[in-house]
């Protein structure tokens, strides 16, 4: 017997069919003599509805308004699963983000979750008299703030509401059950020799998450990291294994690298004959941060003349304009003498616990990019990562051919 | 300065256009001074779409998981609401029914209103500040009940939970904004000669809306009379007066006949050679009753030979399978000879308050009928009303020639 969590996202609750199938999924785990708790998102589109919505009212929102409308999809989908679990004769209730409690801060829209009482929860799971332990059927994505209004936590944070409860549970396992069946060591759409991988560590996954693999809520990877909670990622619309998300300790074979992301949404911006004293790259990235805009990669060419330099870093695409505007404020302070951008670049990153000991991980990347003729434009590097950016025409170049060199091609057919 | 609930329905708020529209309209009682709680209902066809899911689901359902499922309609409207009046500068914010909390017993589906805390909503009545009071928008429809889980009132509840609001709230007047501009001496439908009633009695309105004028829910004026509710029916669209349902005194010159309703859902069931003994009719109707079918209007003939009778009486349309079937279960039983039913009647009723005083209301009914041709099947009456069960096929013609004989058509062009 364990204790699980299932999480089911948006495209798995998509309409009453699909919520009966995962009520078949979940009374599978109940008939396995699990306690199970559910983590259900809204059916796919809803809470893009509900957004609208609030847009087509207003476009500055009080935040807390905003949290009562998008919540709501949330509560559908509880209900209806609690009722498809019934029908189908397992014991089950819905619970609500205030009934739980499920505390967190007042930070409407994008709330930190604080403490989650599972006292009720945990009684139910027992069995009592002639009925089964009850399933927790939970609306993820919100909870109750400090004023005792109902908060969301932003944008796909139903993961994290998942991972979250398994933690207060002391669950053994969380299973985030989505549209792909695994974690791939990179996009199949990109490559057909693409692998599922059967093991991979939070940092990797973190590292995967933050760089483009949109599988899992980078924040619920953190979270279940903090926690050390077991996350596997699965199918819900089919029934075979999928990436289990696990300490480094539980891997035995490590792969150098795991797996290659790649990040279409970058743009390189340079700032041109920057004036090389103290103060100048506090100023530059201190005024894009208070715009809140995001900077990732960052290199600045040693100074030819000693007296100014040429600084790139790059912004998500959609910040671009954003970052213009600031650098312009700038330009006549700071003294630069001009500004280039382009958006037409991609960041490739590969990823592997296994490289900390592993030298000559960079060396590859870089070869192989030559052979192929690819620029690189900008690099990164982490402990277990190393990013490089190129023109965004040579992405599917790039990542292939990394996939083979690193020698993480599927065998067969794949 | 007055205190006023207002009632927004499905339609009012149909989408976030009219939602502005609402918030205009609330922002106008606002601007006059007035202490303003605004009720919602949910998005017209919100309700039915969540309705269809949960029979998508399961036929059977757990009414506490229904009620997660469709309280979910109104939390969307009072949201975006408040959003609106923010939006125009008004203070305003929403509350759900466990937020308030709005007190129900456990009947989940069709609860019963309890107490309901109005202690921080009229706190935020008053200005604080160089801040304006706070409007309340408030959930219809929804409560919380003693096992802290969301109730409903059952459909047109939303009508009730503002009658219900402004009573807690002593609120002086309680508006329901709807698509038509009040309660008319008849369906304008059936005769252009139909006139707005400006003021009516409850106990006339709850005849009305009982016999089929759906202006009103029935148990909102009930509860409206109870409370000493003013309740106003206007229209959410056009800017002019309603009609008023008030008290018996507030009426100063009363009609005989204020208004004439047909209810066409009737069916008519006689049961032929019924024994004339004590106990038969007890065992029919109790049985009928317990099946949940209900009975209207009943008529017993006198027995001629002593030992059998004819029994008539009216169920609703779509009770009527279900009451055969319990009659044919009696059949044997109880020793009637026959069942004979008719689906095609209809029941029209005149209601006044002024027929206590004013004998000879049957009569000219009944002569009016007669005139035209109009057989009567069966007659019932009250002490402010008297029906009678007709052939479907003369519903207009009764209708505009009861208005016209009760001195009620509209002069001029109507």
């Amino acid at each position: 017997m364990a204790r699980i969590v299932m999480k089911f996202g948006g495209t798995s609750v998509g309409n009453t069919d699909r919520i009966k199938n995962v009520a078949r999924r979940v009374k599978a785990e109940v008939d396995a003599g699990n306690e199970v708790a559910v983590v259900v998102s809204a059916m796919s589109g809803t809470t893009n509805q509900l957004v609208t919505w609030t847009n087509e009212i207003a476009r500055l929102h009080d935040a807390r308004e905003y949290d009562v409308v998008v919540a709501s999809g949330e509560q559908v989908t509880v209900g209806l699963l609690a009722l498809a679990l019934q029908d189908i004769g397992v014991n089950a209730r819905s619970w609500l983000g205030w009934q739980i409690p499920f505390r967190t801060d007042g930070i409407h829209g994008k709330a930190r979750i604080g403490e989650i009482d599972t006292t009720v929860m945990r009684e139910r799971f027992a069995p009592t008299g002639d009925r089964g332990g009850q399933v927790a059927v939970v609306a993820g994505f919100q909870g109750i703030g400090p004023d005792n209004r109902i908060t969301t936590l932003g944008r796909g944070g139903s993961d994290t509401s998942a991972v979250a409860l398994a933690a207060a549970l002391d669950a053994d396992r969380c299973d985030i059950y989505t549209d792909v069946d695994g974690v791939y060591t990179t996009d199949p759409r990109i490559t057909a020799k693409a692998r599922k991988i059967d093991r991979i560590t939070y940092e990797e996954m973190l590292e995967l998450a933050s760089q483009g693999a949109k599988v899992l809520q980078t924040r619920s990877v953190a979270m279940a990291m903090q926690h050390g909670v077991r996350v596997q990622v699965l199918s819900s619309f089919e029934d075979k294994p999928g990436t289990l998300v696990v300490d480094e300790g539980e891997i035995v074979e490590q792969q150098v690298v795991t797996g290659i992301a790649y990040s279409p949404d970058e743009a390189k911006v340079t700032l041109v004959g920057v004036p090389d004293r103290p103060g100048v790259a506090g100023a530059i990235f201190g005024s894009l941060a208070d715009s809140a805009v995001n900077v990732d990669m960052i290199v600045q060419n040693v100074s030819q003349d000693g007296k100014s330099t040429d600084l790139t870093f790059t912004v998500g695409a959609t910040d671009l304009d954003r970052a213009h505007q600031v650098l312009d404020g700038l330009k006549g302070e700071l003294g630069f003498t001009d500004i280039v951008s382009d958006p037409g670049v991609c960041k490739i990153s590969v990823v592997g616990v296994g490289m900390r000991s592993q030298p000559g991980v960079a060396k590859t990347m870089f070869q192989t990019l030559a052979e192929k003729g690819i620029n690189i434009q900008v690099i990164s590097t982490s402990e277990i990562k190393v990013s490089v950016l190129i023109s965004a025409d040579y992405t599917e170049l790039a990542v292939r051919a990394l996939h083979t060199a690193y020698g993480l091609d599927a065998e067969g057919d794949g």
